[in-house]
């Protein structure tokens, strides 16, 4: 092992891929992590709080979209695997490449501080001091709950969906008037989840913004084994010829009474739901647009309309944040984090961001071409373009992937993965190796 | 009032859509109802025990569709209406056609014998016996439950569909070991809502001869208002065109894991469910064969596999039965009734079956076509044809609808709506006029 001694802080799918990366090009690597297992968000009921996941959860990407492109998933998997699933195959990853060795267990990093001229200093959880060269932050964004911010006051119980558990846990939910706000694919599954007739529930989905609804299947296939980009054409045209052929796809929420997205289809991440447009056609889901005012049990919105209920679920989306530094340093407000090619912060080169990209159809693989980078960059076979180079780069790719979106925290991190895997492994890591030899020469 | 004295037994759809086109006919009636209520299955928890709605039942037909031609659904009822909302909708139609005033309720028929020569008496549950002219069966074919019959003996707890209102009742499915047998609607609805893994089940599916899954929305729009047969062209070549079609819509279970269908698309009435699918692609409902072997609490499939339950559905039907006939006078062994129209049986005149067909894409406005014969006849407009004429078409009808499918009890009463209706409105209600006009020269 050799290279420069390198941090890794978080042992969920980002810290994983980078570890596993990291020991295929002989790079030393300490993984810090919290919890007391690997898996973080895929680990149902994490003791280090992060993981998401409800016990309805399957991943909405089919498993050969899904799996690392250096581990398939066993054969036997089904097409959307249960969150048990994922975990078991991650821990088969961990064991193929022998991960846990590397990895210190209920020990998370409490600070991370940059030295002058470069290095870090971390403390751990454990309160010992220590020095490592690089620093990969893969520490993810689904933990942090975001909720909106609304007038008023309600009454009732609330419960971010990062808590939701099932109809009976944290509470019972039965024969309760729900209303769930959001429409990303935890506010779908759980409005869905919850307006099962068996709970004599009534359940309002309430949407700022509206969202195109895609399904899971299409023509009986896994439906994003039918998304296929390709870098030899602008992604504009190829959104346009994907809107051309949306009206086939039923995924206009507005005919099952949602409101009118405010984006084209394809301009953001859509949401996975086979059956929100089922339980809205059957009445079981009332729609209802943005939350205008809470005042006591009752809750206003923007048509005029108000209801009473019990219990409100904000399905409302994730903070990006880095606990780890002083807020001074790096920060993400309005998950906006700019950064090249969604992993440097330009003039901080000993710093790695993995895992911070909402990336469609698919994020293992993604993850893998950014640990890729990674480790081609730890191993000195690649370098960082100068700082303005890399703000240009940024300002480019901002436009490309999220410049045509409403700027919501909820799309900052939206990225294409046939075009960002191509552009890292067929342009940036040889363009980084030519900036090496035009160095040395 | 006048024409024929009538008795109409049962006051679910047939009997409500009977009664009303005998009142605007002018028809003296009686509908005899064991119940305290209207709606026959669509009673959910009918004290006369025949209806087989669940707590989560919604209507398989969208409701444009469904509706009544003389009497619209709603405009606020949702796409896919709630199994209450039906009734409420039966509700204000026998309120808007002051149906109720015709019905005894409380006081079903015991018995009812043909008097030679003709006409009717009836004994009813009060212990009378009263005389008719006419009688109408509208008992409904979805109340006597249909269980199949396999070696063995099995230990665990059993249900019928017919039996099954929500996870906790009749009793808690709460982390128990499912086997469904059957792939009708019920079988898929009942999979899927006990496979939530809220519930911590574990679900397996057995199916006998496979079955068309077809969703409730195609493209956005629902499906059945795509399914439109013409008179014009011969039934087998219209469905030729929808099977060439086919491999558009998904439908095909062995895409999931469902054994293959023993029949061509639309040659038998196809599985509706949108959750179905998905559902089997996540691993939640296990595929298997038709059972072979019961043994204590294992159940053996065909595919030589065997698993163990606590608890076995049988989503498998229901018999046609009318315990109010001597059954050496009128039965339906295997479900095999066959009759002129659907509604005559060669050589008793004064006696009509109404209702007893299943109709794609809809329900209600196939009785209301059947009822218009009804009063036509009632009225003295329309004559049956003679035995042997009623014996020939009878067999030309069933290579017609059921032919083509294999001899199941489920398919025996397959009729394409479109074509029956412009049968009996076009042709056979003209010809029965004919008919009289030929007998008065």
């Amino acid at each position: 092992m050799s290279g420069p001694t390198t941090a890794v802080i978080g042992a969920g799918i980002s810290g994983l891929t980078s570890g596993k990366m990291l020991t295929d090009y002989g790079i030393a690597y300490t993984c810090f992590e919290a919890s007391d297992r690997i898996g973080g968000n895929w680990a149902f009921g994490n003791p280090n709080g992060h993981s998401s996941a409800y016990r309805s959860l399957h991943i909405d990407t089919s498993k050969d979209r899904l799996s690392f492109r250096d581990f398939p998933m066993p054969e036997d998997y089904p097409d959307f695997p249960h969150h048990t699933q994922i975990k078991d195959y991650l821990e088969s990853y961990a064991e193929a490449f022998d991960l846990n060795r590397n990895i210190e267990f209920q020990n998370g990093v409490q600070h991370a501080r940059r030295l002058d001229g470069g290095g870090w200093e971390i403390t751990d959880q454990a309160g010992a001091v220590r020095r490592f060269d690089h620093l990969v932050v893969a520490n993810g964004h689904h933990w942090d709950p975001r909720y909106p911010d609304f007038p008023g006051e309600f009454t009732g119980r609330t419960l971010h969906s990062h808590h939701y558990i099932d109809p009976r846990t944290p509470f019972d939910f039965f024969g309760a008037r729900i209303l769930v706000v959001g429409l990303g694919n935890s506010a779908a599954d759980i409005a869905v989840e919850l307006s099962s007739k068996a709970l004599q529930t009534e359940v309002t989905l309430s949407t700022r913004s509206g969202a195109w609804i895609v399904p899971k299947y299409v023509y009986g296939r896994p439906a994003d084994t039918m998304y296929r980009t390709t870098p030899y054409l602008p992604l504009s045209w190829q959104r346009k010829i994907m809107q051309m052929a949306q009206p086939m796809n039923g995924s206009n929420g507005t005919l099952y009474g949602l409101p009118t997205p405010n984006h084209k289809f394809f301009e953001a991440h859509p949401t996975q739901s086979v059956e929100l447009p089922l339980r809205l056609g059957s009445g079981d889901v009332v729609p209802k647009p943005n939350v205008t005012r809470l005042d006591g049990s009752t809750v206003h919105f923007e048509d005029g309309t108000s209801d009473d209920f019990d219990i409100i679920v904000w399905a409302t989306g994730y903070n990006i944040t880095f606990p780890f530094f002083d807020p001074d340093f790096i920060s993400a407000p309005d998950n906006h984090l700019p950064l090249y090619k969604r992993m440097y912060k330009p003039g901080i080169d000993d710093l790695t961001f993995v895992g911070f990209a909402q990336a469609t159809p698919t994020l293992f693989p993604f993850v893998e071409s950014q640990a890729r980078l990674l480790a081609a960059h730890l191993v000195g076979a690649y370098a960082l373009p100068d700082v303005a180079e890399m703000e240009r780069v940024i300002k480019e790719d901002e436009a490309k992937y999220i410049g045509h979106v409403l700027k919501t925290p909820r799309h900052t991190q939206q990225v294409d993965y046939f075009i960002y895997e191509h552009d890292i492994r067929a342009r940036e890591i040889p363009a980084g190796r030519r900036r090496i030899l035009a160095g040395r020469r």
